[in-house]
């Protein structure tokens, strides 16, 4: 009999109680500063718990400490929308009616906003959807690099150029995390297309890694300051992206100082030492599809979870690794869900709707608009007809990882409708018939509706519709199903699917006002461009597709978006193409693996058109507006700097048309003469700039030596070499209006 | 077109952003008061934002306000633990692996700890659990009056008297309120059986009502300060609890203020009108189990969904009860999950089973003790014999509602064999077999291990195991099966099921030293009482079951526990069942309605047993020590009081045996004439006293006029008539040690 206890429970009892008002733990109390209870918490974890922290327990989730009162990461896809719940552990939705979003426009769309503002309305606007429902981390933005136009995933990424996606992607993972919730970064690095993604060993240049590849990864974690950022699923120098000495140990967490957390791609995982050293910090989505039903918990089985705690016990590996894995993870927790100031949050609000369709309005590039066709004139049109599949496909659903499920989708026919009201009549038909719908991790694609009759019917009848009607709109493209715009597969060809272009070029012969509408987040080809008077690049819009479209079309809006990727005539115009190594080679010593050598280099792009002198179907930085801009002479306020010093250069823009609008006026910079091989040129700077009618308005730029700069990889690291420098100022990349030349001394 | 619109845009954006960081809206504001947010949230919200708030869009959730960022309500059942998730619109588990909890015990045991302190820690530790696993409110406590032992949910609640109920539901609420969780106190009121629960119209005079039933409640809601309160499936005055104008407007809303939301039990409501105008403010369980797969929402037919809708609509009803009860929902909000410095909680914490163990331990009652077989003394045993079902059946999976989920359940065999070690062989046979598991809304209770041996087989393999032992522990009781310890039904009979009864008597007659532990939430007949030397009542001890069972057993701790109700011989001493109406008379009206009178009125419990003067087989507070204590002389400090004047009686009480221990005295007020009937005494304070071998204690009890006073129900009002009263001191109801009379003037 142990003679004191109930004294011992007495005594205790009260202590307990008001010393719980007192005195708070450290790792609990707000007022001190995060490493301190970082190292305070940790200092309370067991081994056991550490290890649970750095792997999931489910599809989306893994643990916090629950004893400690840590709460779960909850993780969430975007980059686009909020993904339905699932299932503990299956990729099938759980049947909720909770988690219906707003679906804003995909990443390509934003990066042709050349609008940095609107890209912090959206990270703001579905930051603060992902804190409604919850999740701690938004699994995006997604910043790799547009080296092929077959990449299925392009659409979710920022286009071709790192400058732009860099300085798209810091507002926008600055508007996430003012919500309290994490953006994660992603895919890092080097995955730039989908076929063979898990085995692709990537093989590139120190210049393109540096020049290209990273500089928009870089923007995220330092200027942005991403708290996350996801391992990609391929190889680089044999090593997989999730867990990567090179690109995770020693270039994001050294040379960057990145101190958040590293999560792996769902299933990019593949060694347990590896994970445990090369900088991985969150396991995520390694297999079990429902294999936990009945077996205890198939996520003890995880490379970061037994394994690893097998290797410390027996003393195989230390737990030096480890508590960096948790003191990241933990900072991600007082960053987000232990943060008692981030705000509640709002789900499909008014202003979330409105700001994806103003996304949407801003992306919309005008590509071709020969005798002003567009805006279509309300006041003239008895009868417009719509033609194409995509004039009313659902394209927030499908396409992988950012497939969703909307409170609502317009789609281009129902906006156009709507906006036309009585005005006109206005007629649809489907012309041609995609694929049945897809389904990639549990996610199907957009249903299609059901049609039986034949490519030459479908053409008669759109072609019957364009003939009766003063304007034909054809909606078409690509899709959100495999070998279109989506995960897990490339395309297979640049041109259109489905017979369109037969389509496109009877419409053209059908009706002289004929409008293009292109819904894709990748180039097309467009063997009927000539015969087709205007054109626009639509993109995936999301939930106010149809009202974005419609405005612009009918001119409520005047266009603004500018690309930000090239059309190339035709995959051979492409550098990853042209010079034969995609979709690379398999290895053939029994691995799976498949090399794959970037053997362009740096010449991605425009940087490939420049210098290979090939003419673009349409250019990276084009766009037409319903009004004009003059440019005024370019000044510069030195003519030689030295290392380290700004130099600005100021111009004039005037709207000469008769209505307001946006230009975005481009800035290159063109190394006259350097030591190593550079591009013709390569865009420094870029301002969004909105005039009245008539209205001038004066814009400056200053740039700095870092903008001069290339990555020497003999001296591996970032040399701008004296000597003579072009500055280009244009409205697209090969519409160059101004120049001036200065020297680095 | 629109000529500003770009300038709009631009100009919009800007301030947007930086008004979010200067001005807060009212009702995010945590500086403003919380009556000012409220109306300030009421204010932005659509007719249709309100309807949603008041009814379920699942079976545990309702919606908050999306758009505005008002979080939803996650409900859990409690009382006991925190319900493992289920499927959106299913009662099926959906299958979470981060969702086991930490059981405590059923609040029957909670009751008999006669210790508030132990229910502060109670309601801290579930509050915490509940606030970690993210839920707003905790469907518990419970504080439904024990007036039949044969009620199937007796084991949820506090037991028969009111006033101890009160004092111990007071700091449950306390301490799961601190953690930003709401308590929801159930169920309200007069659901006393659980046989005909949906249809059982209770009949009870004004007296019982108040005296009885309601003191509890209303102390859960003035003093606990309660921010929810659940409505109760029977009928009171012909209209369910759910929506009931005497229950919920006139008394708990009208006369004693609560300002919190009434939300009802699942599937309690019945009619949308008497829902919009009786009081209740949240529905949820209407029906709807799996319904809405493939239904759009079947949660829209909710009494207070699109029937409630369409009646404002058409202007046949109005909004004014709608603002009600949105305005208590609100105040949910901001005491739960808009309370920016609630905890993050905790779940399975080592203080969380540690208390779990603790509640157990002051919570079991040493019923009988001849001969001092208790404590078991390991220096003399050889070979402990444990024999019973419930030594090895799950008691914390079952029962209906309350089952939980848990982190693990010590069973008593466990328990006994870890503490006994290798100080004794400890052997196990079954003794009998009970029922096949039962299920109830999905939950099954505790799985039974197969044995197909005869009743016959099973006593004489324990017979033959008895004798061999030094002590024979017996560990039967009820279970939580249907027709045991389990919601929707009551128990068929007093006495214990799969004839346990032979079991025991043929062990007390192959071995003198048999211990008895009763695990149950309910009373039950002995018939055997005299041949068993050590009774001891267990009930359903949780996760640290075994641990806490043994300990008391072996004498690690000294029992302190006391009946909160009374164990009547038979059910002819239970008033209830001596008059004859349970369980309800149908009316034959081709209504369901069964009417059930009250015709013991306020004589429940001891208080029918005084009156008749029937001995129980326990009595009431009855429950013995390891050790011995002695009553000093009881002294008051005034011989007369006059209204509202406080009279303070003090005694000493001392320890006279060998071991430390702790007394439950307990002070009775008899009223000695009334000019209406009134109990032989009723209590009206109780002390819980630790005290040393030796120590003695003074202690006080101060009382009111509260304390002298009854419910007349011809004027409605209590009262309190001058005369004499007396004071009695005693550790039970039927052990009076001190008595001491005073006057009212």
């Amino acid at each position: 009999m142990k003679p004191i206890k109930y004294i011992a429970c007495f005594l205790l009892l009260l202590p307990s109680f008001s010393q719980a008002q007192q005195s708070i733990p450290v790792y609990l109390d707000n007022n001190k500063p995060m490493e301190e209870r970082v190292e305070d918490a940790l200092s309370r974890l067991t081994l056991e718990e550490k290890v649970a922290l750095t792997h999931a327990q489910s599809k989306f989730c893994s643990p916090g400490v629950a004893r400690l009162g840590i709460p779960e990461f909850w993780m969430t896809d975007g980059p686009h929308g909020i993904r339905p719940e699932v299932l503990w552990d299956e990729w099938e939705q759980a049947g909720w009616t909770n988690d219906s979003c707003v679906a804003f426009p995909a990443l390509t769309c934003l990066a042709a906003t050349w609008n940095p503002e609107i890209a912090l309305l959206y990270g703001k606007s579905i930051g603060e959807e992902a804190r409604y429902r919850n999740k701690t981390v938004l699994l995006g933005p997604g910043v790799n690099i547009y080296r092929s136009p077959l990449n299925g995933r392009n659409f979710e990424y920022m286009g071709e150029d790192p400058y732009l996606a860099g300085k798209m992607v810091v507002p926008y993972i600055q508007g996430v995390q003012q919500n309290g919730v994490a953006a994660c970064v992603k895919h890092y690095a080097l995955n730039n297309q989908e076929v063979n993604r898990h085995t692709t060993n990537v093989i590139v240049d120190d210049r393109a890694l540096h020049e290209i590849y990273l500089p928009a990864f870089k923007a995220a974690v330092q200027e942005g300051k991403a708290w996350a950022i996801m391992g990609s699923y391929n190889l680089y120098k044999d090593q997989h992206g999730c867990h990567n000495q090179y690109l995770l140990n020693d270039i994001l967490k050294g040379d960057w100082g990145f101190d958040g957390v590293v999560v792996s791609d769902w299933g990019g995982v593949h060694n347990t030492q590896e994970a445990i050293t090369k900088g991985l910090d969150m396991e995520f989505g390694s297999w079990t599809n429902g294999l936990s039903n009945g077996a205890s918990n198939a996520y003890d089985n995880y490379y970061l979870a037994d394994p690893y705690l097998q290797l410390i016990r027996e003393g195989k590996v230390g737990t030096k690794e480890l508590d960096d894995k948790v003191r990241r993870i933990l900072r991600l927790a007082y960053r987000t869900n232990m943060d008692r100031n981030r705000p509640y949050g709002s789900l499909c609000s008014e202003a979330h709707f409105t700001a994806a369709r103003q996304i949407g309005e801003e992306g919309i590039v005008l590509l071709q608009n020969k005798n002003n066709v567009l805006p279509i004139d309300l006041n003239r049109a008895k009868k417009i007809a719509v033609i194409g599949e995509n004039a009313v496909k659902m394209m927030t659903v499908g396409g992988g990882s950012s497939s969703l499920k909307v409170k609502y989708e317009l789609s281009p026919l129902d906006g156009i409708r709507k906006r036309v009201g009585d005005k006109a009549e206005v007629v649809y038909a489907r012309g041609y018939v995609g694929d049945p719908s897809g389904e990639y991790n549990g996610v199907k694609s957009g249903q299609d509706l059901e049609d039986n009759r034949s490519p030459e019917e479908l053409i008669a009848e759109a072609v019957a519709v364009a003939r009766e009607a003063d304007y034909v709109i054809f909606i078409g493209g690509l899709n959100k199903s495999a070998h279109q715009d989506c995960e897990d597969a490339d395309r297979k060809e640049l041109g259109l699917s489905y017979g369109q272009d037969q389509v496109i070029t009877a419409l053209a012969q059908a009706n002289k006002n004929l409008i293009l509408v292109n819904i894709s987040g990748n180039a097309i080809a467009m063997p009927w461009v000539k015969d087709v008077p205007a054109i626009v690049q639509a993109w995936y819009l999301g939930s106010e597709a149809g009202n974005a479209i419609a405005s612009v079309l009918v001119g409520d809006v005047n266009p603004s978006g500018k690309l930000p990727f090239t059309f190339p005539v035709s995959l051979q115009d492409v550098g990853a193409h042209r010079l034969g190594e995609y979709p690379g080679t398999p290895r053939n010593d029994g691995s799976s693996i498949v090399d794959e050598k970037y053997n362009e280099s740096i010449f991605v792009g425009y940087r490939w058109a420049d210098k290979q002198k090939v003419k673009p179907l349409f250019s990276f930085g084009h766009g037409l507006s319903y009004t004009t801009f003059e440019y005024g002479k370019i000044t510069a306020d030195k003519k030689t700097i030295t290392k380290n010093e700004p130099i600005t250069f100021t111009l004039t823009v005037k709207n000469t048309g008769n209505r307001e609008g946006a230009e975005v006026v481009q800035l290159y910079v063109s190394d006259k003469k350097s030591s190593l091989p550079r591009p013709v040129k390569e865009l420094k700077g870029f301002q969004k700039v909105y005039l009245q009618p008539g209205e001038i308005k004066q814009i400056s730029f200053t740039i700095g030596t870092d903008a001069l700069s290339f990555f020497n990889d003999g001296k591996h690291e970032w040399v701008a070499e004296p000597g003579q420098f072009e500055i280009l100022i244009g409205a697209s990349s090969t519409d160059i209006r101004e120049k001036v030349v200065f020297e680095l001394k």
